[in-house]
């Protein structure tokens, strides 16, 4: 494939999910008018990012992978002839829950879950309550449109989930997100917070030569502020498109021969010591 | 150690060795004068960037580590109670050579050398033709005022080099470094490249916690334009000091108090997947 159009939908939260449904589909037969074959969608954009708090009534809003969500948007994504990211909170089986993306394919098709490897724990962010990590991996979905890895918020401060996702082929990673600050932070330092979490992202187009796509929440919850400030990196590292904080469809063109070129002229994936890089597989090394 | 003062010294080269040595000694007594304990010196800092052609005369460019090199500036650091990191191209055996860097403790105790792991190849960067691939792995050397990792130019563009730094206890990476653009590059294709640069080497920063410290050549050299450039990244992507593009003698006070700070607000360390990270000791994954 020569190239696509992608869309990242960031939006605020309506209150429930039949209303964050709605309001999502509205938006991707937007994006798909306007030109979109992929079309992604905000981390556990159903609801509220409902991790600020530890609650187990929460758990009352998780569902299976396919479940009523998968088969809604595949109807979606078939009619639009659009690929579909999906993040869904997983109900896997009676006490183990996922923070989980399905890709549907762009003729409806359910192509399969990514379940988020990397799962925080921080004040308003108590991910671990929720979630168990993942245990399938690192993965690439073959769409009608491209290769393309999803990996999910916390998993892309790892440079080694991005490099995963690139040595099996991914030409784009998409990083559905729910990030964002304290309403008691300082500006100087959420700006400081934006700028790590924009450099690092980038870092990954750059080191790998693909295209990396970042579809964050926006909008005002409880104790946390969205940041939205979605975007999309060209595989060397330069922002094609992005977000401030208003609700927006961010539109990029992937033009697939930048990865050939950026490779061929900056040739990282040549060079790669991978006898030497055992230490990576350490939590550390003691002396 | 609560904290210390680096120097990075961009400069251009002169003709020769010894008059290499001459204008560097002289930056590093400046360096230490004004406060400066662990003082960087540029990549293949004796000599002009000779890898620009292929041509075995320059051979006669290496030396042994410790050799005379070492021994003239174990003397110089300890005068100036100063850490060096001394790149040096080196002599291992008749027919193998590296392209290395020799750390000497302030006390000038010679500490052991880096060898460069990953050697680039391209139009005016024939770096292949001259080095052989490090063998020695990526190291930490524990220094009078740090714990220190160095690695050397186009390591710089590959996470695990970093994060195989980090895991070993590092607390700044340095990256004596060589970089620049032929004459005839467009600058609008050079601002990419200064800025592809500079994000994957603050990533390292981000995703590990850690100061990162770039020294990179400067001035015109045969068809080479060396950037400078040189930079000091904090443990959070933010950048503490850097020069452009003349001589200068880059200050920064690296606190290492930011190190676990900035660890315990975005614990990346405590979330590593390291039961999951295999496909990174792969070159490519086939389908």
């Amino acid at each position: 494939m020569g190239q696509v159009k992608i869309a990242l939908i960031q939006v605020s939260a309506a209150k429930g999910p039949a209303a964050n449904l709605k309001k999502n589909i509205t938006k991707i037969e937007e994006a798909a008018r306007k030109g979109a074959r992929i079309i992604c969608l905000e981390e556990l954009f159903l609801t509220p990012y409902f991790p600020q708090t530890e609650n187990a009534k929460n758990f009352r809003f998780a569902e299976t992978i396919p479940g009523p969500t998968v088969q809604a948007l595949s109807k979606v994504a078939r009619e639009n002839a659009a690929v579909l990211i999906v993040p869904i909170f997983e109900k896997r089986t009676r006490g183990i829950y996922h923070n989980s993306a399905a890709v549907i394919d762009a003729d409806g098709r359910f192509l399969g879950a990514y379940r988020k490897m990397h799962i925080p724990d921080d004040p308003q962010f108590f991910e671990k309550f929720y979630f168990s990590p993942g245990d399938s991996g690192f993965k690439v979905f073959k769409t009608r449109y491209a290769k393309i890895s999803v990996l999910i918020c916390w998993d892309q401060w790892f440079p080694e989930a991005a490099r995963s996702a690139a040595l099996q082929g991914a030409e784009i990673i998409f990083y559905p997100t729910a990030i964002g600050h304290s309403l008691k932070e300082k500006p100087k330092v959420v700006a400081g917070q934006i700028s790590a979490w924009e450099i690092i992202q980038r870092s990954h187009a750059v080191a790998n030569g693909i295209f990396v796509a970042a579809c964050n929440r926006t909008g005002k919850e409880g104790g946390l502020n969205f940041w939205g400030n979605s975007f999309v990196s060209d595989p060397f590292g330069k922002i094609i498109a992005r977000a401030r904080t208003k609700e927006q469809i961010v539109f990029a063109v992937c033009d697939f021969s930048e990865i050939e070129m950026t490779r061929q002229n900056w040739p990282f994936m040549r060079d790669r010591r991978v006898d030497a890089y055992q230490p990576v597989l350490e939590r550390f090394i003691d002396e």
